[in-house]
């Protein structure tokens, strides 16, 4: 059982859409990332997925509409919602979902990371 | 689909120790809550709990050790490990656990808080 200090695992690692796992509840896992630019559009067929925005401001556009999100603000896309996430500048998020999850879902692709890294 | 702002939905109650679901994620629940004084020991013995200070700060008592947590910082609590949280001042808390999980666990009382609100 660990203290974790979010801002303190941020600062371990600089790239972006690499999502790093900081803890696990049950079978699910904790992850911070930092985003900028566009992603892909893609969905996870069989989950749910939480973003919380730690610091910096972020939009995920939806087929039919864009949601923006600040500092201190979450959604959860639900299961198969085709999505793309994007920033303009750097954004630090926590992401929610199943141990196993694939960032780019049914994408895979150049932006798909490495799934079980630590830090 | 929603998008939450956790500081807007905090502006919605102030009661201590009742726990709020503001979004659920697959058959998880997340909730926010309100803590000042002393909670009861418990555990519960099918789940982990996910601790997350938003404002504030607080301590977890555990059996042989005692976790000072402040805002930007977490915690997982696992299964099975008995724990008393407390907060000499008020702090604003989410908590994450799959939905149906009673506050206070295995020590049913008079903290036991009622299972379902949503805000």
């Amino acid at each position: 059982m660990e203290k974790i200090n979010l801002q303190d695992k941020l600062s371990l690692f600089s790239e972006h859409w690499t999502p790093k796992i900081v803890e696990e509840l049950n079978d699910y896992q904790i992850k911070l990332v930092k985003i900028q630019g566009e992603f892909v559009w893609h969905d996870h067929a069989d989950t749910d997925e939480l973003f919380l925005v730690i610091e910096g401001s972020m939009e995920i556009e939806f087929e039919d509409h864009t949601m923006s999100l600040e500092a201190g603000e979450m959604c959860v896309v639900p299961k198969g919602v085709r999505h793309k996430p994007r920033a303009e500048n750097e954004c630090k998020l926590m992401l929610i979902e199943p141990r196993g999850v694939v960032n780019t879902g049914d994408a895979e692709g150049e932006l798909t990371a490495e799934n079980d890294v630590w830090i």
